[in-house]
């Protein structure tokens, strides 16, 4: 096992990401414009966890922080240790609201893994393993995979050995989609709101939704006029109305005004994807009343990260 | 309502279909250049109806034929009706086999009403229309909207009003996908084999057909090297294997060779999609083995449909 010396820096900058987007369950993703950087140095000794900005206050400093963990998992993987670590977080991804900010924390501290190993520009980590690294802590693909590849995604699954293995490809978002973000005050617990969901579903259920994640592609990629119909969910999003009824208010809204709204992935935050420039104003004006920050944002671009060697005065 | 007068002729032409592959259970369906005609003459009285080809002499000849009770539909849709009617059924479409040939019959029926109701050429029902009638019949729209638009299609249904609504998209196929069929002897009920399919599933099982879905979309108009992963289903082709053995080990042994193959609809046919010109010597040699007719296939057009005035000598 290599340790690395002391004086290395590294940074990544990681997107935002909406899973789900109503039907495609623990399989849509999309990344949006909305980062966090992580900067960090090999040090000779201990661990110094830094975070500005979301956060801040909130988490653990100490190796149970999620970035520290993604990269000891991601040193792991390449044969590497570190004697001292200093990370500094500057997060711009809301906690806890259903925009990824666990999947941007593991996507970037695997990703700045690449930066302190490979000085030399090349990734001992390539995307895939990105994408099955972190979709193993998060247990899911769909927020890790937007976050490694930007843009929107589909990913899957495989249980045929005795890990999963997760995989995920890229589709070219229809130009004409904007999207917006409803983000509230209110924080959720996935691990919570995942709960509520039932372990069965009726077999007319499943079919609802198969035919919307298949329109969803098509309707993300050439359709945008089939956005309403592609987003239409009967397998999570009803199950969660009672846990978050702002959200789920805001949903009925958008959508009878004929926005394409839907949570994202476990909520509280919704997401808007609409081919107009403007959301409506009776949705601004829920938005404002309701406490929901609504913002647009654009497509959001896959993690990057660079190598350095620290200069001290 | 408009009796049509005696000596008017139509003709419909109108491809099989392949319904599911794989994932995409009553969403995802291909048209399949395999096509049954359908004639059809007024007249002053009564009722006769050939069948040549598939079903001859196995299908009823009165007015439970599925095409006469198709075309008495669409009459009542466009608010016409017949003195009498005679009917001849040219099918190259096999029944039973999970081809789409009721679809093709009802689809066929209801556009020899377009051909008989306006000779100017001009069509009282319209795709859109064509789709939700067929679909009512068929009870899922999968078969349904391929054989009305041709081509590969996604289809979805509402159930927000009495009566069920059902809806189609095209997709653009990958020029480098081929279609091989393979038609076992053997016949199948689609009502028969439904009932084998549980009404509960797992909500794991349902996100993997989600993925899958969303992935067969993609991967059939732009990502062909994805066919493999994009066409594997848990919701209706195990539950299946056990009343169609052969068909089932077909598929293992397709897919063993690495060619995306699923059941055809609700089977027996199975449908192989390849990016490869032929399939491979051990899959032509099951099927001639295990008497499946196994054949190239190209993409199927929508159904057309013709006037006329009879000519008598």
């Amino acid at each position: 096992m290599q340790t690395l010396p002391a004086g290395l820096t590294a940074t990544a900058v990681v997107a935002a990401s909406s899973a789900n987007l109503g039907p495609g369950f623990d399989c849509m993703g999309l990344a949006l414009s909305l980062y966090d950087e992580i900067v960090v140095e090999t040090t000779e000794s201990g661990l110094k966890v830094d975070v500005e900005g979301e956060g801040a206050g909130q988490v653990p400093l100490d190796s149970s922080h999620l970035v520290v963990r993604a990269i000891e998992h991601g040193l792991q993987a390449v044969n590497a240790r570190v004697s001292g670590l200093n990370v500094r977080c500057r997060n711009d991804i809301p906690h806890s609201r259903g925009l990824g900010s666990s999947a941007a924390a593991v996507v970037g501290g695997l990703a700045v893994v690449n930066g302190l190993v490979n000085q030399d520009g090349s990734s001992p980590l390539a995307e895939t393993e990105l994408i099955q690294l972190a979709s193993e802590f998060e247990g899911h693909p769909d927020n890790a995979s937007a976050a490694v590849l930007g843009g929107a995604v589909v990913s899957w699954t495989e249980h045929d050995g005795a890990l999963p293995r997760y995989s995920a490809a890229p589709l070219r978002l229809h130009p004409d989609i904007r999207l917006f973000s409803a983000v509230p005050e209110d924080r959720s617990s996935t691990a919570e709101t995942r709960v509520l969901l039932p372990e069965q579903v009726s077999h007319i259920d499943a079919r609802f939704n198969l035919s919307r994640s298949a329109l969803l592609v098509l309707a993300l990629t050439e359709r945008p006029d089939l956005l309403m119909e592609a987003t239409e969910d009967v397998l999570h999003q009803p199950q969660r109305a009672a846990a978050m009824p702002a959200s789920a208010e805001y949903l009925r809204l958008l959508r009878r005004c004929g926005v394409a709204a839907a949570l994202s992935g476990a909520g509280p935050a919704v997401i808007a994807l609409s081919a107009q420039a403007e959301l409506p104003a009776e949705a601004l004006e829920y938005g404002a009343a309701n406490g929901f920050c609504v913002r647009e944002m654009t497509i959001g671009d896959g993690v990057r990260w660079t190598s350095g060697v620290a200069v001290r005065g």
